[in-house]
């Protein structure tokens, strides 16, 4: 274990731009789609909730899209991330093959989401808004923009489903050190809130809840606009930082991965380690497999349609084509917050339609042994997400041992797990089920697809 | 702020040995008395409890001890960390000071303690060693103990004081993915604690019953040595990895520190960022002040007697000459466990007396103050303990400010707040109380202090 461990870069290597997928992609991904009309949005559709720089990234077609000066130099707190070599993992494994992580949890909100808050913060700022809004379910949004927006002087409202609320006082504890007000939704503050609460005076809110009461804020309130963590095509980009440094490091450490590997829940993390690997798969024709990992519970790549849907189960965002599981689709309870999301972004849905990406889902015990071996090996105790794309990547490093291949294998380990140990509690306890999802209740949420006339 | 952010070093320049202080001392420091017969204690005596490695490192009086490549290669995890030029920190006061921090809390368990407690599981492992007991109170090195000893192969039983066991259930978690055992004290396992229990059925345990419960299970077991995270000569050492990075990170910025500040409570942190530079100072003629900085609540060096004491409530251990508050004293509660401890380390009790540092007491209101604008403005919550250091730190930087100097501030941010996010909680609630200890009770503590022959 004498070799190197980890490669790490000076300030100065954190990319000039992000890498925009759109201009690579053999075939442009579909329109979005206005909810009411039914024909494709424009940017003023979107100006109430977003910035117009935030707009014209969502739609761009340029491949490089330059990272501002102030931006860039908020990175330089965490940036760039080390890529690690997994010698431990590797040891206690046998395996033929080399493992590599790219870790994003020395962010200070401990995940890769800040790449994005910052980045949302900035534009917001430059704009003149003074006011951000935003829903949280498992936290990692929610901590990540009330870092950002505390450096710019932004007040961060942040609604953050009621049982999370309740169960996770230390994660809403770090959204209030960073300045950012954590309110538990339903709240009496919207009316979307004031309606469930009327009917539902008990209700433990959801994602879907929090998403209606952020939107309702911002679209009432000039002063305010939206920041959404994942899905949209501009989160997706600002990610990309990820896959740059990772494509630099790999060259460091003389072997460019033949597999990489990400957990996706909205697909942020995902296209942040993977899309600039794509890019150069099309435009280099380096020769790479790209694995999506994504829970049993959850699977919208693999086992839900490719098909025009909300963003939300109250159904007030634009209609975007993705795989998607219906807005009506409730999973069963696991312990990855951030990957229990209906859909999956649209434009990692187009690659894999286009046949770019592989899926693979597990279900959550697998993925807690796979990172509590990872803990004790390696040191870094991951997040439930996260778990996922090691237990991935465990699978392949097994493969090529069985093989006898010396398979490069590089992974994102997105996230710590610092503020998700009952999760890890509840697995010594053998608390936790790999419980699937209820094909009777995909089968009724993919029945309430909408209707779209460009189908 | 386009400025260089953090300093980083490659692998290559983690030390290749440790510093040791005693080398560079103008007076050498007090012996260790046996607490039986009073005199000078010898290797023999501490052989149940330690391997021979590391009661040779004890006692010795060579400048540079060699750090065993296996030791580096774990290092290599987390080391060298970062330095930071507190940019953000140094905009919001509107300082003429520089101020640069040295951040452990990237290593897996989160703070400094690692540092020795790879040292010393690695010494135990090459000596036959197959189990290692300790105790913990807030938990940092208990974690610390459970992951480095996980690597060796060691079997790790961690007596948790019982309060903080029921309190902090996710410290807990964080062992136990480690693979270490955790154990509620006073327990049934050992007659220290069958007897606290016998009398005190309901007792919420302590520090010093949990070190006798340690300390009981090593002694009676000739496959299992005890482990301490603190006070010790050898755990000092170990951290001065801490310093000896700092002092070449410090040249990279091209600014040698007027000042070098760090918490203490048994003073190993202190230790490690301040000793390699107080030898600078003693053999170069630096000049450089050092402060330790601790809490109000528990002021050993500030309000302690420099006398022969006891390490233990339980009275097992050697006596040491160092500034106790009495080994009797119990401090109000405050929330950085890490600092409730009766005494101070005797190599810094000794450096105390020779003049070569300062110290410096807080209330912890201030501490919370502190560690609030530091996590605002440089995005890292930091443990309580190390919140002191921010505090010291910030108000150096407002007195440079203050009298128009660029003084050069670096303080040592020991661990991340991760798993104290109640603290903070408690402290946006105005729950925090800034006690100050009974003086009466100091007092009655004092007046216990062992009699020795040799003063």
């Amino acid at each position: 274990m004498s070799e190197q461990n980890k490669y790490m870069m000076g300030e100065d290597r954190i990319p000039k731009s992000w890498y925009n997928i759109t201009a690579d992609l053999p075939a442009p991904p579909p329109p979005v789609l206005h909810p009411g009309h039914g024909g494709p949005i424009g940017p003023d559709d979107l100006a109430p909730l977003f910035p117009m720089a935030l707009i014209g990234q969502e739609v761009s077609t340029e491949r490089h899209i330059e990272i501002p000066q102030p931006v860039r130099d908020i990175y330089k707190m965490w940036r760039p991330t080390p890529l690690y070599r997994a010698h431990g993992l590797e040891k206690a494994l046998g395996t033929t093959a080399r493992i590599f992580y790219k870790y994003e949890g020395v962010s200070p909100a401990g995940s890769h989401k800040p790449n994005t808050a910052v980045a949302q913060a900035f534009y917001n700022k430059q704009e003149g808004v003074t006011k951000l809004s935003t829903e949280t379910g498992a936290g990692q949004w929610g901590s990540s923009l009330a870092f950002a927006g505390g450096l710019f002087g932004l007040e961060v409202k942040i609604y953050m489903v009621k049982v999370s609320y309740q169960q996770k006082p230390y994660r809403r504890a770090l959204m209030e050190t960073y300045g950012a007000k954590c309110i538990a939704s339903p709240s009496t503050e919207t009316d979307s809130g004031r309606a469930i609460l009327a009917a539902h005076p008990d209700s433990p809110g959801s994602l879907g809840i929090a998403i209606s009461e952020a939107v309702e804020v911002a679209a009432k309130n000039p002063d305010t606009k939206y920041a959404l963590g994942s899905v949209l095509n501009h989160v997706l980009l600002h990610q990309t930082v990820v896959g740059i440094e990772a494509i630099e490091q790999m060259e460091m450490a003389d072997a460019y991965p033949d597999v990489v590997i990400g957990c996706a829940g909205g697909g942020s993390n995902f296209a942040g380690i993977a899309f600039p690997f794509i890019g150069k798969k099309l435009r280099d024709g380096k020769d790479v497999r790209v694995l999506a990992v994504e829970p049993a519970a959850c699977p919208s790549l693999t086992r839900g349609v490719y098909a025009f849907d909300f963003g939300d189960t109250g159904h007030l965002t634009p209609l975007v084509k993705m795989h998607t599981l219906g807005s009506e689709f409730i999973p069963p309870g696991f312990h990855a917050g951030g990957l229990r999301y209906h859909g999956m972004s649209p434009l990692v849905s187009h690659c894999k339609e286009l046949g770019l990406i592989e899926a693979r889902a597990y279900h959550q015990n697998p993925c807690f042994e796979a990172g509590v071996l990872f803990a004790r090996t390696e040191g870094i105790v991951p997040a439930p997400e996260s778990n996922h794309a090691v237990r991935a990547a465990i699978d392949e490093a097994l493969k090529a041992k069985q093989e006898g291949k010396a398979t490069n294998i590089l992974f994102c380990l997105s996230g710590h797990g610092h503020f998700d140990m009952q999760a890890y509690t509840d697995y010594f306890a053998g608390k936790l089920v790999d419980q699937d999802y209820d094909p009777k209740e995909l089968e009724a949420s993919l029945a309430h697809l909408p209707k779209v006339a460009a189908e």
